[in-house]
């Protein structure tokens, strides 16, 4: 079977390991990104340079996306030198960056009215599950293009849920961060009763951490802050961005969802205090220091 | 080695599991609860009735309360038929109630005043975890009262953890229920975005509680709310009781907890609606239900 072409935007931290999988698996991969010194990797195992999203999409079967922000998927899809501009009749587009359900429903109207297939698929796992291939992929747009977009899917991630029409998948990544955002802050408030009753937070985790109040945030973030690591794992800054997104897409819709507010409020303050590059985890940073 | 006598206070759902652990591993018991009907299971099974919780633990090497609130608490070891004015010099008394961790204090300098070593031992874990002998024990008070009455803690749970002095016990269910409370707001909003977004929920969990964002919670509690089940593994109103322990304890120290108090006022609304009877997943009827 011939392997599609890829036209593959972006090469951040995830992109380059999501790129990297597909041209292990043979796919052809014409590339572009911002900074062209991240792409070199890539290069050097086969990926050919294009010099716009338009450039890279002309000759390929299929493009994927994976950049920062709403508005950088806004340029890469819609803009002077957008990737819709140069897709032939009958290529499929999947952006996979955290963005707004809105846009990626202007984007399948806009594919659809060009003949070209358009997904939404975010995911979740972050850097390593990106390096191990064992990403979440929440899909949205039309079920057929879903089935073509799989095999090159399943290279990069283990766990692909098509989740409906376009938007949905995007809507899903938000139902996603609104679990975690909610969670982090339960977390760091019980934390902070821990200090306040003068507990060892160590030993509380022995008695909570496998039981009703157990989360995956409460298992492997809180022991990392106990040890005082506050690398990112997901940036604070990026947590802050798909808020950002969730609020908006949620006041769209004319839904109110104070606990998620009260979490961007607690992290924008982080990010303000100068934490934006920390993991997500500096929120427990205060309730578990000293004094 | 003779099995010390023990005097239990309570014969509710909890109580009765672990009273009857406790007969079945030998040891000699003495029953008080304020609806004898209750007591009658463990009667049948060779559990001696009293009529008040000083006459039960009169005779008893160690007391065990397993009450409803506080002031059960208060009138159980501190009222005019107290245990703690018939326990004998050197027993030991273990309060297994979630309660205000204030009153474990109180209860603790009484006991000491008088001889008596005091434990405050709150579980989580639930009705099954008592039936199944698998409760989560987390303890306050002096170490060498823990080290006394561990093997009898042991016949009733499994992950038994010293967590300090008089009222840590208490404190750390706090962690546990702050924990739980805010987590539930945080999949309520998720479900809510879900139900907006037109998205199918059991659908959405597939793509997200095996990742960041999963929680007991998520994957024990939200499938029962989505199969209509709203029966109690743990009631509404028993969670509200705690809460409100949680935030005057909280309030006492001087810590405001936002999350917490949100969550409570959810709870208290579903309450006031008549639904204090249902299990906590009620909190995700209104963000599952059409219409």
């Amino acid at each position: 079977m011939r392997r599609e072409s890829i036209a593959f935007i972006g090469a951040g931290v995830m992109g380059r390991s999501m790129a990297e999988h597909l041209l292990s698996a043979g796919y052809p991969l014409f590339l572009y990104s911002r900074t062209r010194s991240k792409a070199e990797p890539l290069l050097a195992k086969g990926a050919v340079w294009r010099d716009s999203p338009a450039e890279a999409a002309s000759e390929a079967d299929v493009a994927i996306s994976m950049v920062g922000y709403p508005q950088d998927v806004e340029t890469v899809y819609l803009g002077e030198s957008g990737i819709l501009k140069s897709l032939r009749k009958g290529a499929l587009a999947i952006d996979m960056t955290t963005s707004s359900p809105l846009l990626a429903k202007r984007i399948a109207e806009a594919g659809a009215a060009n003949g070209i297939g358009i997904l939404d698929a975010p995911v979740s796992g972050g850097d390593s599950g990106a390096r191990e291939a064992r990403l979440s992929i929440m899909v949205g747009g039309e079920r057929e293009h879903f089935d073509r977009a799989l095999p090159i899917l399943e290279i990069m991630g283990k766990n692909i849920v098509y989740q409906g029409a376009a938007g949905a998948g995007q809507h899903t990544k938000m139902c996603n961060q609104i679990a975690i955002a909610g969670g982090m802050v339960a977390i760091a408030e019980s934390l902070a009763y821990a200090k306040s009753a003068g507990l060892d937070p160590e030993t509380v985790l022995k008695s909570i951490s496998a039981g009703a109040a157990g989360s995956w945030s409460m298992s492997n973030l809180v022991p990392r802050a106990l040890q005082g690591d506050f690398e990112p794992g997901f940036y604070v800054k990026h947590f802050i961005k798909d808020m950002g997104i969730a609020i908006e897409s949620a006041s769209e819709m004319g839904l109110e969802l104070p606990g998620l507010a009260m979490a961007k409020r607690l992290y924008d303050e982080l990010a303000e205090k100068g934490n934006g590059n920390l993991g997500t985890q500096a929120l427990f940073q205060r309730c578990l220091s000293d004094g």
